[in-house]
């Protein structure tokens, strides 16, 4: 029998969010039904609320970046018990015997179910987020958190800025001896210049403002270069073995490409709403170089990413807010006003 | 001291190749001179001898895929004799110390000199290639021919085409088991195809023209794809391990992007003079897959490439023209009209 839940959502996309009540399923046999405390507040959840990315369906409930407790578990459930300090992040469901569930790597599953906006069973008939009082989630995409409970909101954001930066790092061998680069110093690029330095990596974060060039270094980053300027950007000319870029805004890409060393990757972590300008394929060809994407993470990872984090007192620079301030903090997010993520004090709903 | 050397020329970028006398160097102690018999014809010789690339400097004398015997050897040369059949490709020096020559990958060395083109010591202060009687070149760029020597000609195009595309192959661990595609059937997409068929691979190539297929097959394609075909396209839609891109004329790589597996790579070979529509980020993003660029290869891989191929018994299709035939064939490479490439029979010099 499912309950009501109180949520925050938009019933159209030129609408602002608003409370709603949602349906959440009661737990079947193997469903971990979780208390939200704290919810991350993702670009993602701007976007799709929006309806700036196609095929949204309303009403929405954004929110993947979830944290809480467990309230309750199915039967069949043996690993998380009530009281549980727990996460959600991007992902509620996928086939779970492809290749890629298979590998742990359900976020390239291509059944996978995001955790809001995608088809599901349940009431309305598409999965509605963490801008919510809880959620019902198979336990097999039921994250633990080992970071002690007082640091839980700070944690919400490794859900989908850990991971996001974190998978790509860990695919591509971050670790001493390599030279990394971050590009934007956002949400995801101030998880990333964090993970990159517990990692070993000599980092160093890319920014257009001056003004973040201190910030950039308190985070973890050995140097900071400011991409405008032609002089600091040759300088790194040929020597970078990754350079994780997390700018989705248009931009050229081979300011960047030239900066890398002989079989180096840069790897795209934003989607522009618009093209790049179209890369120089010399600047590939010249040094074997690529270009590449990546998502999220797995759910394996995705666990070693949190107890990665918890044993190097990992989190994330938060701004906390009361659910009724969501539409303006989205103002304040488009205006890279925050440092670094916005998270819901979900006992504000 | 330089001996007098016949060679085919141009002395501007709008000018047709002529007759012409060039000097060669006396060898060094770890030179080797080699009597010309054969000399492939690549693209990059048309476009450098016409100036449609950057730096052209005159006179120019083209060719990169040099075969023929061993006229003379330094004092200090042990591995070749007077004799020996060798070949040349597009590299004659490099620095030889940095990581990319210690390694092996000489093409990626930032002191590569390229057989023809490069600024050296020698008369006129540039490199001139393979349109020519004879070369002399340091040893450890000299490579080992061990086809039989009616086979010669046709192994010409192998120092360029073939290198050009067994390293990607290489690098990407093409082999059993493994879905390869090849885009574009010319001069290099004929040794890609076998290449990757030899090397045990599922090949499928990709061309425009209906009237390719059955050639494509010849070849070793396991099967053929006309791109211009949406549904068969479509039906190889995330398989591919690898897509080895020979086409260099600006075209949708998106297309291709969506044929890869998660983790797929597509590697291109060819730089197009104006911008490719730029892919979607979105399509590297979801399957974790990657762009990438490839430049022919290192000596130890050339070396390695040409014994596979004596071993695999495989040579270039060729059409042998006189060197009096260049323009005209020049003219007939630009309309596609060649299969896979024409070969210089050095004696017509």
């Amino acid at each position: 029998m499912s309950t009501n839940t109180k949520a925050f959502g938009a019933y159209a996309g030129d609408k602002p969010l608003e409370p709603m009540q949602i349906k959440r399923r009661a737990p079947g046999d193997h469903d971990v039904q979780i208390d939200i405390q704290f919810c991350g507040v993702c670009h993602s959840d701007l976007h799709q609320v929006r309806a700036e990315w196609a095929g949204t369906l309303f009403p929405c409930v954004p929110g993947h970046e979830i944290v809480g407790k467990v309230s309750a578990v199915g039967n069949q459930v043996e690993d998380f018990a009530i009281g549980d300090l727990v996460g959600v992040g991007c992902i509620v469901d996928s086939c779970q015997h492809c290749d890629d569930c298979e590998s742990g790597l359900e976020n390239y599953c291509d059944s996978m179910t995001g955790t809001y906006n995608f088809p599901t069973p349940d009431e309305p008939g598409h999965t509605l987020g963490g801008y919510s009082q809880n959620i019902v989630v198979h336990e097999r995409y039921v994250l633990r958190i080992r970071h002690p409970e007082e640091q839980l909101a700070a944690v919400a954001p490794l859900l989908c800025a850990g991971i996001t930066t974190y998978s790509p790092l860990r695919h591509w061998k971050v670790g001493p001896g390599k030279k990394i680069g971050i590009v934007g110093i956002g949400g995801l690029g101030h998880m990333g210049i964090k993970l990159a330095h517990a990692m070993g990596a000599h980092v160093v974060a890319f920014t257009t403002s001056e003004s973040k060039r201190e910030d950039a270094k308190a985070l973890g980053a050995d140097e900071v270069v400011i991409s405008r300027n032609e002089d600091e950007m040759a300088a790194h000319g040929k020597s970078f073995d990754l350079i994780l870029n997390t700018v989705a805004a248009p931009h050229d890409l081979d300011a960047y490409l030239m900066l890398l060393k002989r079989d180096g990757t840069m790897t795209l972590v934003g989607a522009p709403s618009s093209p790049h300008p179209s890369p120089q394929i010399f600047n590939l060809i010249f040094k074997r170089r690529a270009i590449a994407g990546s998502m999220i993470g797995g759910i394996p990872e995705t666990q070693e990413m949190l107890d990665f984090c918890a044993e190097h007192d990992i989190v994330a620079d938060i701004e906390m807010i009361r659910m009724e301030e969501i539409n303006e903090a989205y103002e304040r997010m488009l205006k890279g006003d925050v440092k670094y993520r916005f998270v819901i004090d979900s006992a504000t709903l």
